[in-house]
């Protein structure tokens, strides 16, 4: 037949692959010891505790959760989710809360509700890859503001916010990830939390607080959610059980003012009518056994103990000019090598020399920067896994290292 | 804040809620009879099977069943489709096989990859409502061709597409729901599927062929599907195994040719990463273990003897000038009412005094006409609720008849 590309819409023109799920595959074929993934621990999931689940919804209610459901979701998750999110200060009703296939359907529901060609998207850089993915196919401009080991710098904020709005742009939205971010794993202070809410109101835009990490604490609480300090329904609250049950079941959800949640529902019918009722039913069951609530400190210790191994591995093993942010929490950490070093460059004779393997600095980057960045996922692969990839790593920077010339 | 409207995309202006999932709201609440919805029968659940289908799964592959899984779909789960339409002569490989979250993702990830605002999408008259709405939502133009009881008619097609090329349209899609189609129950002949594929070449469109329902066949297998008379790669298959093993694991798929099903792919990633594995190992797991073979011929046999019961209840109740299609498989058939009656006023007397539902014609109309028609569900209410519906249904249909006035 004809030249398909010939059909592809304009969006479709633009889209992206993700450079790390393609990587993953790779990493899966090969023997190879990898940094890339953002996978949960395997050992943490709750394999028993789900048997009995299952085996209990399929006795007690096969009619309704093998059956098609609302597109809202499983009215007793949307509770249950009331209530876990009210223990950060959320205030949110049944209402105001759908379900959504990985939070990734959230961001793509927010793009098809609000996003036209030209908007203008404000994040942070780095930003999470699959976010610029998502962005991306809605043809909006991306600008990134940097962050430091605060997260997003709020004078910059401001000052990207200004510029836009004086050359007449449209800025819909500012999308942040504020807790252990991915891929920095730098956390947004309380203070600029408050700070990109005012900027929010005296610019008009609205806010999306992602937050898939945010249980995942090591070290005490982050600050309050963006949308516990949010007055006023601005804020967009996603989150997800991936990291804290499992992400085999992609149950995930938004949160955000009655009229707008109404408005992605219709959306979402479109998209894909509802999300299974049967994984639905089993996340309810499972919050309202109280499991969720006291199965979060044994992960997280073991998360933290990866990061420690991680840190330590890079202290001892990286050379001088390499840093790297030390996480309070969630999956990642960032590694910044020399300038003049390409990320890119080095990631084939990384896993071809080396077996191993990690994100390409520059995918986080709407602008295309941060070449001489990485991201290195710390819960996934085992303790001795970390040891040896990270002295695997560090070999293979040192034998890459430029020879510096000082500064003029 | 602002008003939320301010900052809607275009799309969103353009959505529309789904008349039916909001009347199944309404029914549940209400005690109606409803032939509204578009339901299995709850009583053809395969519990047993998924009972130890999914201890089978947590037992032997939690690492797996637990974990994200790639945006293509569970590669077992693949090849059992793969095989399942090869019973149909669709000649696939797993690699042209997409896994989505019911065929309703499978035509969102269509509208984001082939259309943009303006082009034409030709459809049947009446068409699938919830393909009407992700249609819109891509803000095209749809075109609708009358069907008589053969289908679509080609003639008409022939003529729409000749007219629309004439005007300097662009056709990129013509979608077809041939088998036992919803709503009107009707199938496509053989021959003009022939025809349909024909034109489909003539003025270089690609086909999207919907199927949910063939499977459900009352009097023998339907004729052959588009994409296996298709020599040239240009029909995209939807299928669903909502029908024939449940809805609540919301398990479907595309399948094409290898490079549309990777741009497709893209196009995921960004929409929701992925399905469920879960759900995923269970359909791959009841595939592998035969039932999903042999679980056909008693649906077909229940839901033959429902359209049986609800054919007769037609005959022996309705007034003269009412007439309906007799569908031979699926779920749905389609009424006629006189002339001058209109569904939509009907259906607040239907529910209120009748205490029954049904859906209204015109929701499946691109232009709004139908408005004398609905469409009836015959595979979820009980024989007894059939047989009181359309004698209720009947009893209101009478006592609104316009007085007819011969023609002149």
């Amino acid at each position: 037949m004809e030249d398909l590309a010939e059909f592809y819409s304009a969006s479709a023109r633009v889209m992206t692959r993700s450079l790390i799920r393609e990587l993953l595959k790779l990493t899966r074929r090969a023997n190879v010891i990898s940094f890339a993934g953002g996978l949960p621990d395997p050992s943490t999931f709750p394999v028993d505790e789900l048997k009995a689940i299952t085996a209990l919804i399929l006795e007690r209610e096969p009619h309704l959760a093998l059956q098609y459901g609302p597109t809202e979701g499983d009215p007793r998750l949307r509770e249950e989710l009331v209530r876990w999110m009210a223990k950060d200060g959320i205030a949110a009703t049944r209402d105001r809360v759908l379900i959504t296939t990985g939070s990734q359907q959230g961001l793509d529901i927010i793009g098809r509700v609000f996003l036209d060609p030209g908007d203008v998207v404000v994040l942070e850089r780095p930003s999470y890859m699959a976010a610029l993915q998502v962005f991306r196919s809605y043809r909006v401009e991306m600008v990134g503001v940097p962050q430091d080991d605060d997260g997003l710098r709020p004078e910059l904020l401001e000052e990207t916010l200004a510029a836009l709005a004086r050359s007449g742009k449209r800025v819909k939205i500012i999308y942040v990830v504020p807790d252990f971010q991915n891929p920095s794993g730098v956390t947004l202070s309380e203070k600029r939390r408050q700070r990109v809410l005012d900027l929010a109101r005296e610019y008009h835009t609205l806010v999306v607080e992602d937050s898939p990490y945010r249980e995942l604490a090591f070290e005490g609480a982050p600050p309050p959610p963006l949308a516990a300090l949010d007055g006023e329904g601005r804020v967009i609250y996603l989150s997800t059980f991936s990291k804290t049950l499992c992400p085999g079941l992609r149950i995930a959800w938004m949160a955000a003012g009655e009229d707008l949640i109404q408005q992605c529902v219709t959306a979402k019918q479109a998209m894909d009518l509802c999300c299974p009722a049967f994984t639905q039913a089993i996340a309810a069951e499972f919050c309202a056994q109280g499991h969720i609530y006291t199965r979060i400190p044994p992960i997280t210790a073991l998360y933290r103990r990866k990061r420690d191994v991680m840190l330590s591995a890079l202290t001892r093993e990286m050379p001088k000019g390499v840093t790297w942010t030390r996480p309070q929490g969630g999956l990642f950490l960032w590694v910044r090598l020399p300038e003049g070093m390409d990320t890119e460059q080095l990631l084939g004779p990384a896993v071809e020399e080396e077996g191993i393997a990690y994100v390409v600095g520059s995918g986080f980057h709407a602008d295309g920067t941060g070449k001489n960045t990485m991201r290195l996922n710390f819960s996934y692969p085992s303790e001795e896994n970390i040891e040896e990839g990270i002295r695997r790593l560090a070999r293979l920077v040192k034998r890459r290292l430029p020879t510096l010339t000082p500064a003029p």
